[in-house]
């Protein structure tokens, strides 16, 4: 599936480096109440806006290049969007921990399971 | 400037970021020829073709804000983000030091300005 | 105080990057139950080993400088000494949230408190 | 062998993650030229005193273990090390940048074997 800028769309995209927490998704979207009020809700228009914003930068690094631009100007440009994106990883994750996680402990239904996976993307992110 | 996707292009996101730096541009825009062949030439296919992906990838994150799907889902595809990025950036310092930092140095001019920029493009990568 | 190394010992070497927080410990070690039973307790024999095998490394960087070794030798070795910190931090971080976090929010005695000092915290870590 | 701190010295705590690149050392000791002159010896005082710093402040993490300090304030020094370490890395590869490889480059001896070695030991630094 393509669109109108001849660039695969998301879900061809993210087939193979999610094929590992495919089986995961799919068993949550068995339960369609599990995924429907997140912790990050309040702040999908923020969110939202900053992704466009980091797209938007993504689109211009191709542009520098296709332009030849000079190669410092991009790895500025890079390590910009990768600060962007930490932020964003940040407030989801602050907001999963304040949400989900915590829920999960104080109502007492699978908190260990949500640690065990907080930890995991933690470990994921600090990986750089 | 607009795009039908809602997105405010390139320039506009990056005003900005970009604002500190954009008097080096302007004068590297000034003499053509220094921003002609740079040491990325020969991939910028490849560039291309990973930064088409991870635009890709930055829009799946928009559309599964947008499905309220599981923030640890959401930050399994920013960390892949992030990596992808890094690799970019990896791939972009390597040939700019084998190609623009290397010919600077062997041919007398302007080496040690290379290095220094050089080093302060990877001490922003270090950030992380 | 030195010991008999020459080395300044370590209240000394802290005074100055510890000074923001002091305020908070000396309110801590006010009430000396705060910090007896930590959540890391179990596994402090296993903590002590990774930090004495990096101060081994830390102490052999020193050797290796004082002997003109070679850069990349070096480098190498600072690049294993800061995975090995990393990992001592995800298992107190790991720890912490497993006990500390857990618990405060279980029996909900400070649980927000303890997210926002754990966002604080993971927010240093990343920084890289 | 160990020392008076019961602590294990430095060749024996670096034999494991050493292994792979003894072979490379031991060639480089076989020319006790190659390892006489480096480019950092201008700042070995400044390096080693921040490496003794970081040897304390490693020391210090152990006596907060071993008094069951709070994991935040632990895990804060451990971040303060972290950020240490990385400078003392940057220094370290900025002298080797500035001197071994620009040397090299410039007189044409070995210039591309020096930037591959750069490169691989910056990925390494990237890994977080």
């Amino acid at each position: 599936m393509e669109n109108h800028l001849g660039v695969q769309t998301v879900d061809e995209e993210f087939s193979s480096p999610l094929r590992e927490v495919s089986a995961t998704k799919d068993s949550r979207e068995a339960d369609p109440s599990s995924h429907t009020h997140h912790s990050y809700a309040h702040m999908k228009d923020d969110l939202q806006k900053r992704l466009r914003r980091i797209e938007g930068q993504v689109r211009g690094i191709q542009k520098m290049v296709e332009n030849d631009r000079y190669c410092v100007d991009i790895l500025v440009q890079i390590a910009a969007i990768q600060s962007a994106m930490k932020q964003v990883g940040l407030v989801i994750l602050e907001s999963h921990t304040r949400g989900c996680v915590r829920d999960a402990i104080a109502s007492d239904t699978g908190g260990d399971a949500k640690i065990d996976e907080l930890m995991d993307v933690i470990r994921q992110f600090t990986k750089g």
